[in-house]
């Protein structure tokens, strides 16, 4: 593991940061760093300043250490600066990963185990929104490959990483982040709809199958745009991170004799 | 309105209780009980010793003023003093009310309304489960025509006598509690799953007609038997009322660029 | 049973009919107009000009005593005559029912199981369709409660009175008409979606209980405008009844190790 | 295309097969064995001795050329044979399939187009249905790969090859098989019911997409299991694959004003 894949901000000053190389540095930097008992880590894969980063955002307010993962890990940088700026406190480890790749799995998931137990991990893949929708001749095979496969077989390699150590501790929670596309198969969006589909799948087989082993697995339809700055203009018709964010926080924390398996989200304006 | 109809208890010494003569009294009594601005009302349709009186304390304990209602009114009272018992300040409304009588609807729901705006309306009708099922011969044309009518029905009235309150203030939450038998049509309980998909048909188009308006309309399925005296000893088996009640009450502060129109819980434990 | 509430029409020359006084007159007349062994009796509830009507004409095709119920006997007589003219041999009985009188509904079926066997129990309840669909606040008590339970317990008795028949027999087969309110509760569409739910918890729990004893219970969806002279400017947004009508034929026709319990049909060119 | 690809039988006397060299021998040889106008061509992909076998042999007698595409040609052959003995004058050409390679489907599809135009595309992939179900950490992320791509990026290439034929003509219909995991993510079936799921969203996708423009896209669920000399025992339980065939061939024979996009289909003794 090299300090390009991976990084850690926050739990200490700007200057123990700078001491600690700007990056996780190995156990003992670590735990100079973080003295005090976590409620554990939470994973968070597919981080963008969107919805990730607010997921980030709520559980490091709740004192979780808080790995984020994604492809490009400058961003990712970034985003661990801006959580830890609005979140004080705040740990933050940047983990670069590529989904579609395994061996980029294993080892960011390495990373990731080398900072705790996970008690959580949330799967956000990020889904590109073609617009317009192409038709369905124009999508190359290997386009549509890609696009079915990274969210389903990603989720597929990132739950294994962790499923075995939260069967260990007989607790843990998954929570996989769908769309419209996930129960809706509409003209032009058979690339998001079949992967979306198969998430949604793999998120009800994990639920019937751990669920009675204590490990909690939540599907969380996101059935609407998410404001970002370009569509700040329509502030009633896109959805705050921030709220979506806490529904993952609730989900999380509800009381295991009363789990929800799916539920859906949108703005108060949206047709459905 | 009589004091048969209605009890206030709570929010005041018993000594100021009994000094108001045990009930509400009037807009003035209410005014000496409860001087400082509370949440608003929150009316729970269908209160029993299980996840009625759960949501109650959980809304209570968020200074709603909280109205409890349902067919008998001397358990209603009981239930109503044992909230504001586990409840500090707690300030609860029994109000009985028979769904099937439009009737008592109305009268109902004036005392509710009396209390101040609505804020949120819990329907949550007791469904009785028949075990074993009966045969679809042995269902009587009354039987079928009450368990299909009374959920909807009861609910339909319920929600006319708050709706327009909620549209004038642009603000309000609507929460029905559904059951398996609310996805699910199965054999021997067609009368429950009748009267229970109606709910939820009932819900979909409240949430589509007034969501737009301000006002979030959720369904939540409890798929699962909820801990009562009877269940004891089976504690992974069943629900823990408590555990659902947060479920209404995350639900309802759920932030309205990110509504749940349709959640299910059961426990960890529960095939599905 | 008087003339008044049902008359058959068909399997004889127009001179045999006048002679059978235009009406079913006993048991007599009817083995005098029909010799030959039939295939049973189809009973098709809530026939109009459209979809009911085809669903007759298409049974009647088949050999099968087509009984046809609806509340107006007079238009329910010339849809006879229209059939038996459309479908020579056709065997038509037009018998007056109001689903939401359960007298009505035991008179009918009387009738009804006075022609034979009853194999298949049509339910094609008409639901009207308001345009532009009302308020939920301008909805009266009243409406809700009928448009619920016409729908629900109209189906319910009309069970009651073919299901011991075809339990003994171990052979029968209920079809249910449902629609796009059968699966989406719409913005002004509460009334017509929970009758519609509700009636399709009806067919799921019927399946469940018959299927494994040799009743065949299946609910289509019809997601669609069906043709009528209204609308004959627009056929290919319409859905021609006869097509709809060969659908149930098939339905009714298949193999017992392969049932189908729900089915959706719409245009090809319906948005959906 | 060498004779080892794929081979035709039927439609011809065996000397007049054995004067073509037993293999479809090109568009000369052909129009010689099928003088007369026939109703196009069915590609039914995923044949086995099952439900691929018995919708061949529907359509075969329904006087469509069928080509029928698998991996292992000397089993398709002997299929091929089999056919061509139960329906008299069926013209059966036997193609060989690897639907992980898009190559193999592309050749094979060359030599289905070069038979005719192709109205009907059968997606009937092979599922393997694992007993007892692995546990998750069992899977290998090769295995979960392919039995998730398999089936829907099978069915992607497939469609590429024939919708354009289809569109061009403004006619066509496209059947998938789905399965009970097509609607529900079982403990255990992760890598079935993500493949299942996928193809289950692509055919609505290409519903929505195609039926405007007159193709026909159905997802048949068949909630059973079908029948085969291992489970002659049950005949109850088990599901005749020509009572299956049966209803594909009536769902493409459904008027274009009244399609089904999904239905079910399981035995009567099925509990679902």
């Amino acid at each position: 593991m090299q300090k390009k894949q991976r990084r850690m901000i926050g739990g200490a000053s700007k200057m123990e940061r700078q001491q600690l190389g700007g990056g996780l540095g190995g156990g003992l930097g670590w735990n100079k760093v973080v003295p005090n008992a976590s409620e554990g880590v939470v994973a968070v894969v597919g981080v963008g300043p969107g919805l990730g980063a607010a997921i980030a955002r709520r559980f490091a307010r709740e004192r979780y250490i808080v790995a984020i993962l994604a492809r490009d890990l400058d961003k990712l940088m970034k985003l661990a600066e801006e959580i830890v700026e609005k979140e004080n406190e705040a740990q933050v480890c940047a983990i670069r990963i590529d989904c579609s790749d395994p061996k980029s799995v294993k080892e960011a998931f390495e990373a990731v185990n080398s900072l705790g137990s996970v008690e959580v991990l949330v799967y956000n893949p990020n889904t590109p929104f073609p617009w317009p929708p192409p038709k369905f001749t124009d999508i190359t095979a290997e386009s549509f490959e890609r696009s079915v496969m990274v969210p389903c077989l990603g989720a597929f390699h990132c739950v294994q990483q962790v499923i075995k150590g939260m069967v260990e501790r007989e607790k843990g929670t998954l929570l996989f982040t769908g769309a419209t596309a996930s129960i809706r198969g509409g003209a032009g969006f058979s690339e998001i709809a079949c992967g979306k589909f198969a998430l949604r799948a793999l998120a009800q087989s994990l639920a019937r199958e751990y669920q009675p082993q204590g490990i909690h697995a939540a599907h969380i339809i996101v059935d609407g745009k998410i404001s970002s700055p370009r569509n700040q203009d329509m502030p009633d018709a896109t959805m705050n991170p921030d709220a979506i964010a806490e529904v993952y926080w609730q989900v999380h924390k509800q009381h295991k004799s009363a789990w929800t398996q799916e539920l859906d989200l949108r703005p108060f304006s949206e047709k459905f």
